[in-house]
């Protein structure tokens, strides 16, 4: 995967101390992550939702609208999230945007911001600038333009993810880039989902934003770890155009698909998870209400300790739809269930169950990779979602105390 | 509390073999509950919004609709909840309400019904019946209209509750006596929420059912354990008119405490909850904002394995407040916390943290009855959600095979 780069785009990751030494990092001291062009690129992001959205979103929604189409670099930091630090946090996070343009000789404007890691701690901005001008260094060696440099890059970004997250396609004579960070979270306020995708397709901003709107809703915006959004939560696109034009559908396939690969690392790399889980809801009056049903169905805390548990509890699951108040048939409602890539065992028709075979159904249950498969009986939409159980150790790491 | 009953009503609760007898239900059997009536009663209920509304929830929507003026008598189940059993389903509570007004030689269509436990499975109909008849004759005696009879019908109407709960109130001349189970769940599908009040005020349908849906919205639905809704969720409320009219407001102030109190019993009794939390949030645009907020910091798991550890935590509570989409203000949001009724002590203002000392906020957390009071700095309104922690009990009961 790291062999795959992207024409034009260099890459860093280096200490800067914005990390503490310990154990909860494994050791890792990365924490300062630089990406650059060589070519001004189409740029486009999607951000959180959250009402207290962190200064590096600010920040990058003014840099995006401003100049859309001639974006060079993305420093990222991890350790501190520059977030619910008011006005000096928009200041820091503007410095930081503006000493990487310095340091690597760039236009004023051209370089974009994210941050992860603890909120309502100012950012250590000695530590920032030492860490940009190291990475710069680093970036223009010859291990920025390696699979070294891409790797240092995506654990750079991490905070307690467990692995790196990168993906990679190829289309029509182009190639895209993916790499992520994700929800795992041993410390508190860290479960920011971060992503950046590098392409040397040649898109303009407006189709690339809205490729990438499409592509995000399919992918980071359907799963769920425990249905709480961060206040930093970004994904960036940067298309730099070296490779030429590519078919759009094509294009917004393979985006798709590596942002599905790095949306479900995140999941399987989520911590306190014990399995992986694909909701399928089909037979929806419309998309929204398949996508509606299958988040209800993926945070209920009902059905997520039940897989757990390895118990194929199907009233959870009906319950859960039912609670969604999305447009659906009692009398028509369906409900499968499949395990590891199996085949899917029907439990319920009609509304009601089956007379199925308990074993088979606890047989599936003890699966790591379990298929909910829920038909609405309403229609012909249909929506995805990836989520992971609710354990034990979801409970134990998040009740630890922030220290 | 038992102490206190209503003119005009009996009660009756009786074992007739639908609860398994197994530990899990410490041993009580008790399982059919009746409430007769000697004088016809305005009536009205409020119901779940579960998309798979259970047989009794459709049955007496219907009876109300068709019989709101002189309902007699409410039956109730425990041990099988008679959801997702399809057509003879429908057919078993029709039949539930039948044998009750047989054996109490009521007019047709004057009995309610209720039910609580699996779902999925029909109706033993042969023991309801014997149980029917077992509860009118206690009914009739001189237990059902002493304190006893009131105890064992809250009694036979628990599933895994640990204790009966019931509340009253008196009010410009008139009693008001409910009774509640709750939410706890050793047994998957038992998370059902029934409440029934009882008041001899003289109170018309229409008005009665205003008054009751104002009630219910702060206090049964201002309670979170999980944030799934049942599919047999009911609340009903019996007028019998014996004591004359009352002033409305009075009436509705003091229903609303009788349906709080009961609402609150159920927060303390959920099985897995170590704490009981208030969730207040202020300065809000409206308030269903404040709700709505309210409920968002109330079901974040972040938070809830937060107040479990005894972490002040306040980024989380901010970031749930985000995420829930209400009109805010970062620059002017500010956060609290208070235990066991002490002071509140602020340690967020204008959206950062203060400067606040954190032993004194650990300390607030390890209090068992715990405040989250979150001005959003929108507004004037407000509202009051009560919530339970999330803990390793909770996971291990909820993860706990079916059987």
């Amino acid at each position: 995967m790291t062999e795959m780069g992207v024409p034009g785009f260099r890459f860093a990751g280096v200490a800067c101390g914005l990390k503490p030494q310990t154990a909860a990092y494994g050791g890792r001291a990365l924490d300062l992550a630089l990406i650059v062009s060589d070519a001004p690129c189409a740029a486009a992001g999607v951000f959180t939702q959250n009402r207290f959205p962190a200064a590096p979103v600010l920040y990058d929604r003014e840099a995006l609208q401003a100049n859309p189409a001639a974006i060079r670099a993305v420093v990222i930091n991890a350790g501190n999230a520059n977030a619910c630090t008011g006005e000096q946090g928009l200041a820091d996070a503007q410095r930081m945007a503006a000493l990487a343009e310095a340091e690597l000789g760039l236009p004023a404007g051209s370089a974009l911001v994210m941050s992860t890691g603890v909120i309502g701690l100012p950012l250590q901005m000695d530590k920032v600038e030492a860490g940009i001008r190291d990475a710069a260094g680093l970036a223009r060696s010859e291990t920025g333009q390696s699979g070294e440099g891409r790797m240092l890059a995506a654990q750079a970004i991490m905070t307690t993810d467990t692995q790196p997250k990168l993906a990679a396609r190829q289309v029509g004579g182009t190639s895209l880039l993916g790499m992520a960070k994700g929800a795992a979270m041993i410390h508190p306020n860290m479960a920011t989902m971060l992503a950046v995708v590098l392409t040397d397709a040649a898109v303009e901003p407006a189709a690339l934003h809205a490729t990438l709107r499409q592509a995000v809703e399919r992918s980071f915006n359907a799963i769920s770890v425990d249905g709480d959004t961060s206040t930093n939560d970004t994904v960036l696109v940067l298309a730099n155009g070296l490779a030429g034009p590519v078919e759009p559908a094509a294009f917004e396939a393979a985006l798709t698909e590596v942002c599905t690969d790095l949306a479900q690392q995140i999941v399987r790399d989520a911590e306190g998870a014990s399995k992986f889980v694909t909701v399928r809801v089909s037979g929806a009056a419309s998309e929204p209400d398949a996508r509606q049903a299958a988040q209800t169905i993926a945070t209920s805390l009902l059905v997520k300790t039940a897989v757990y548990g390895g118990d194929p509890n199907w009233g959870r699951v009906l319950a859960a739809a039912g609670r969604s108040s999305v447009e659906l048939d009692p009398a028509r409602a369906a409900l499968w269930f499949a395990g590891d890539g199996g085949p899917e065992y029907q439990v319920v028709a009609a509304g009601a169950p089956l007379a199925y075979d308990e074993t088979e159904a606890a047989r599936i249950f003890t699966c790591h990779d379990l298929l909910i498969h829920l038909d609405l009986g309403a229609g012909a939409a249909e929506a995805t979602v990836w989520t992971s159980d609710l354990t034990h150790d979801y409970v134990s790491l998040n009740a630890h105390y922030r220290t």
